[in-house]
């Protein structure tokens, strides 16, 4: 399969859903939807919703029609995009430009990004519970799949590591610190995108044990090889400056086990994450895919 | 009915609760949950979880056991809770106090603040699909439920009334804005709180649609109470400073009508609200007394 073909493919698909489900730029108030419509416009692969739909794929097939599984997607990129918007303020990492572009306060002020962050949370639960976008699921199921949502993204995941980063910022971290920021901050909502898009797809226990094992190692692979690329990629291919999370102080993957060591490691987690698949055929080569791209990739 | 003795009975019966439902305070990252438990335990008279609790009374007779009811009710103040605190924030209305005691970001730095409104908002969610608290609710109608706490709180509602007040400070607004600000900042949530207590007790679309004029009424009357307090009210009662709204340019329901024409719609208000429970039998006296009370109440 060509990984490229497919990653645009779904990305034009989660796009082109956003598109239709969010509120139009120019609702009322106009400063909240554009803001919103902003972030969320600002571009990104997509990673999140690309890997729920390549999770139910693995359970119900290359291009199977799964009921909902869209707006489940999608609410993953809320979620994320919201994340970036409050990290970027300045009281977080205080940062200006974002994928190239100004940030979000930059532009819409600091209230209204908080509130656009704000509101694009509540809007994931929004998108989760829309009786159009929905239609077809089981409410048990959507039920169990608005928790893995909230999990991931809460206090005791996304927020969670988001808490920890900020405050070990500049400060002697240890190595088991560092790792619980990056499987809280990033992983634990990877994982729940593996999940969210396995339940919609009605995996049996022994498939979501395996696609969160899967979940588990790409998401930490994931972030070791964002660590690496924030010291090897080229500004224009990361699309933020190089060294930038070395020059804030944030403590790195490389800078506790060296660079090789961490490349080796990211290796062995993405190999870690394919042999979980063993269970299924080729509708999971997708996700196989992946777990190699996010090791290899440059941007 | 005693409506003082009632109010401190649910209150208290929230109260414990949340207390049982909340990470601890030291639970790691401790100034996450900290910062959380501060906010949620500072007080406030837990306004929306009483009157989802009496709305279900109301359908499922007074002190019924309704499965999930704790835990509908108790996620509204934890997205209350979420929204002082973001609106304490300094670029949003920059409050020092809340309740006599130092706003959250005084305490906790304006990081953290922002993150444990992030996490407060998102634990509503947790709670309303956790499987012990929810025990015994239909998926269907738990789907139902977390879809008005996502409404009535988000951009169509909360934070699309807040975005409004925000912008609208120190400017010349109309009436038709300041109606938009009071319905959707405060009003949106209050309407759902009645709504989901509603549901949570299986209500019929024609007792439904009777709490939701109720709700839609009290929110308002509620809102206009609060502008006249402001106006009246000393501080000892009001627990910020009197006159804080004017004095911040925000624009008031008095402002527009004078003093006693607002006393006189906030009058009518609550009696339409009494009028629409009149399919109700004696299970909706608390909801009729609190109609009463808060356009009476001094703090």
């Amino acid at each position: 399969m060509d990984l490229k073909v497919y990653l645009k493919k779904k990305k034009g698909v989660v796009d082109g859903f956003l598109d239709r489900a969010l509120p139009k730029s120019d609702a009322f108030p106009a400063s909240l939807h554009g803001s919103i419509r902003y972030s969320v416009e600002a571009g990104g692969k997509r990673v999140r919703p690309v890997l729920a739909i390549a999770a139910a794929e693995a359970v119900a097939g290359r291009d199977a029609f799964v009921p909902g599984l869209l707006a489940v997607a999608s609410s993953l990129e809320l979620i994320h995009t919201y994340s970036l918007i409050h990290d970027d303020l300045p009281a977080m990492d205080n940062d200006d430009f974002r994928r190239g572009k100004p940030t979000n306060h930059k532009v819409y002020g600091e209230a209204v990004a908080i509130l656009a962050g704000d509101a694009l949370l509540t809007y994931a639960f929004d998108l989760l519970t829309h009786p159009e976008h929905v239609k077809g699921m089981k409410p048990k199921a959507l039920v169990n799949i608005i928790r893995e949502v909230a999990i991931g993204s809460g206090n005791m995941g996304m927020v969670g590591g988001q808490v920890v980063d900020i405050e070990s910022e500049g400060k002697e971290v240890d190595f088991a610190t560092l790792e619980y920021i990056h499987t809280h901050k990033t992983g634990a909502l990877i994982r729940a995108s593996i999940r969210v898009g396995a339940l919609a797809a009605d995996a049996s226990m022994k498939q979501l044990t395996a696609l969160t094992r899967y979940g588990v190692d790409v998401g930490l692979a994931f972030q070791i090889a964002d660590d690496i690329l924030d010291i090897e990629g080229t500004q224009e291919e990361i699309g933020k400056d190089v060294g930038s999370d070395v020059a804030r102080g944030k403590k790195t993957y490389p800078a506790f086990v060296g660079i090789e060591e961490s490349k080796l490691r990211a290796r062995e987690l993405s190999d870690s994450a394919v042999k979980a698949l063993e269970i299924f055929g080729p509708s999971a080569d997708p996700l196989r895919e992946i777990a190699k791209y996010i090791v290899d990739r440059k941007s």
